[in-house]
């Protein structure tokens, strides 16, 4: 720390991402990518925009704003593309915000959210989930704090039904509601089909999992277009060039290419069916998942150890050391392949340990 | 405006960023882009890239570190890469500055400046530049406030000798000062050369203008290991991952072919030169400019009528209207066939008044 850090964020804990190793090849389960390359239209879109480099992108982003409105049945001026999902949700919470409108989320879900409430100075409220880590939508009514719900929610994987996120909108008339569907795609019901008959509504989306993009970086907000007005204030305030231009470009090849992420998803949900089964056979709880990853922990290794034992064999998990969590591992959906490799090893483990 | 958006904002005035026409095809001379392509080592790069958009981007960014370290003659943990010279900036603010800490600098100057700290309620002072835009370096003396100090400054293409940036930098001994130079690679010296000298000084580049990048979102910062330190742990409590793989990657295959960039810069310096002279003979006051841009204004026409006029003809160059810049224009410096076409429609103007 320099002796010139302003003194409001002397206590700041980043953020802490999933291990992205650059030496060894490890089976990278860790950190919720798509075992899929991106769809060619995306590359091949990305690849020409590269040769143009010399110009700045759209900051209207149009183009791309017409085609993921159109995708998701919205107007353009309902929906704004940002550096990620990481970055419209910063933005709400710069937008939405302040001493008056504090922030509340589950005790245990994304855990940026906490970072982000505290880099800006967001007092927020955290409301723990059920035992068996469901979400009561009855904490959630008549709240007056900006909500900010994962659905499905991370690192449990479990998905909220529409009826149970609308209550909670509606039950905030006079709030915003933010519903963070980065897993939307792999089996649950989208908000974004409410976003015309709730004005405190705002979806954000990622094409980080489902469509392979991770590596780009594209999210998404949708929401009325007073709420999308407001955010885009805030983005040209921030960074109007938010988004590069071979990122747009991937961007609209992947929307071109629609019926590739749907075949990718029902592939990894497919997978994600066999690989909660074998890891039940080996003696797992496993959380029900509506992403691509599941939740899991053995009766007969701590979570920890399972993740070092699987990282020395080449093999990286995700492993959260909070008390309500360190028991589990979150593992990404990966190949057929990938998984085989993974359930071998841990039956390999468990052997070892007997 | 929604009647959601935090109280805080309601009186915020975005950045306006120079028109990027999406339909009829302009000369473009207003947003400073380089006229010629990126490198072809950039674009193969960010083409190979592409191809694997489904693994996330190493949030370190280690690899381009490296590589623009060495560039720059200094350690990987003495620099930082965001997405954009504009991010550096914003981080810069948000960092370093409070209301212990205002900002201060030039009242004409990037516009941006102004935006950033009314966004995060940061007090700032503007210093007047001299009459004939020039910075008196003493004014900025022991001004106990965090320095942002474009150099080469923006829109008059005005740079401050590096002995008169050093006299500032050691002015403020106990306050960051920003230098931002994102035209320094069109003729000015660098302040690089000083960062191991003095704990307060950061600087901010680009690779939008020299490298022909704009629309790939590349910047830096560049000082000592602890305000790197910081700089990234607030980079880590927004956006880890704010570079993506093809950037990452068209930004080492444009550090490789540095020849490139020196050569093009080169053409656009006498480019430059025979422009200045050109309006010159025109009837125009050029400011002797560093970048690669021109800031100049007639004697027989307004600013805000030669814009006009020419956005007509199919070239577009950039007017502000704050009342000391009215009568000046911005123009970029593109091919010598572009000025030459620019040259052309100035005197049919001139003609068709006179």
């Amino acid at each position: 720390m320099s002796r010139f850090l302003s003194a409001q964020h002397k206590a700041l804990v980043p953020y802490t991402p999933g291990e992205q190793p650059t030496g060894r090849q490890y089976i990278k389960l860790n950190t919720n990518e798509s075992p899929f390359p991106p769809s060619p239209h995306a590359v091949a879109y990305a690849a020409e925009a590269a040769k143009s480099l010399e110009l700045y992108s759209d900051p209207t982003c149009s183009a791309l704003c017409e085609a993921f409105a159109k995708q998701c049945g919205v107007a353009p001026d309902e929906v704004m593309m940002t550096n990620g999902s990481d970055e419209i949700l910063y933005f709400a919470f710069l937008t939405f915000c302040d001493d008056r409108h504090p922030a509340a989320f589950a005790d245990i879900t994304y855990g940026f959210y906490s970072v982000f409430a505290d880099l800006l100075h967001i007092p927020y409220t955290l409301i723990p989930l059920r035992e068996d880590f469901t979400i009561n939508p009855e904490d959630y009514v008549s709240l007056g704090k900006t909500i900010f719900l994962a659905n499905p929610n991370a690192p449990t994987g479990i998905a909220l039904p529409l009826d149970a996120v609308e209550r909670i909108i509606r039950g905030n008339p006079n709030n915003v509601v933010v519903v963070d569907e980065a897993y939307v795609d792999f089996g649950t019901e989208s908000a974004v089909s409410l976003i015309h008959k709730y004005d405190n509504l705002l979806v954000t989306q990622t094409f980080s999992k489902s469509r392979s993009m991770a590596g780009a970086r594209l999210g998404a907000g949708i929401g009325c277009k007073s709420l999308i007005a407001d955010l885009n204030t805030i983005r040209f305030s921030t960074n109007p060039y938010n988004v590069n231009r071979m990122t747009m470009a991937a961007g609209l090849g992947a929307l071109e290419d629609d019926l590739y992420m749907r075949e990718n998803c029902r592939t990894i949900v497919e997978t994600r069916g066999l690989t909660t089964e074998a890891l039940r056979r080996l003696g797992f709880t496993v959380i029900d998942s509506a992403t691509n990853f599941v939740f899991a922990k053995a009766d007969w290794i701590g979570g920890n150890d399972l993740y070092l034992q699987l990282k020395e064999r080449g093999i990286l998990i995700r492993h959260f050391e909070t008390p309500r969590l360190k028991d589990y591992n979150r593992i990404t959906i990966g190949t057929r392949e990938q998984m085989r490799t993974l359930l071998l090893a841990i039956e390999n483990i468990r052997e070892a340990l007997s």
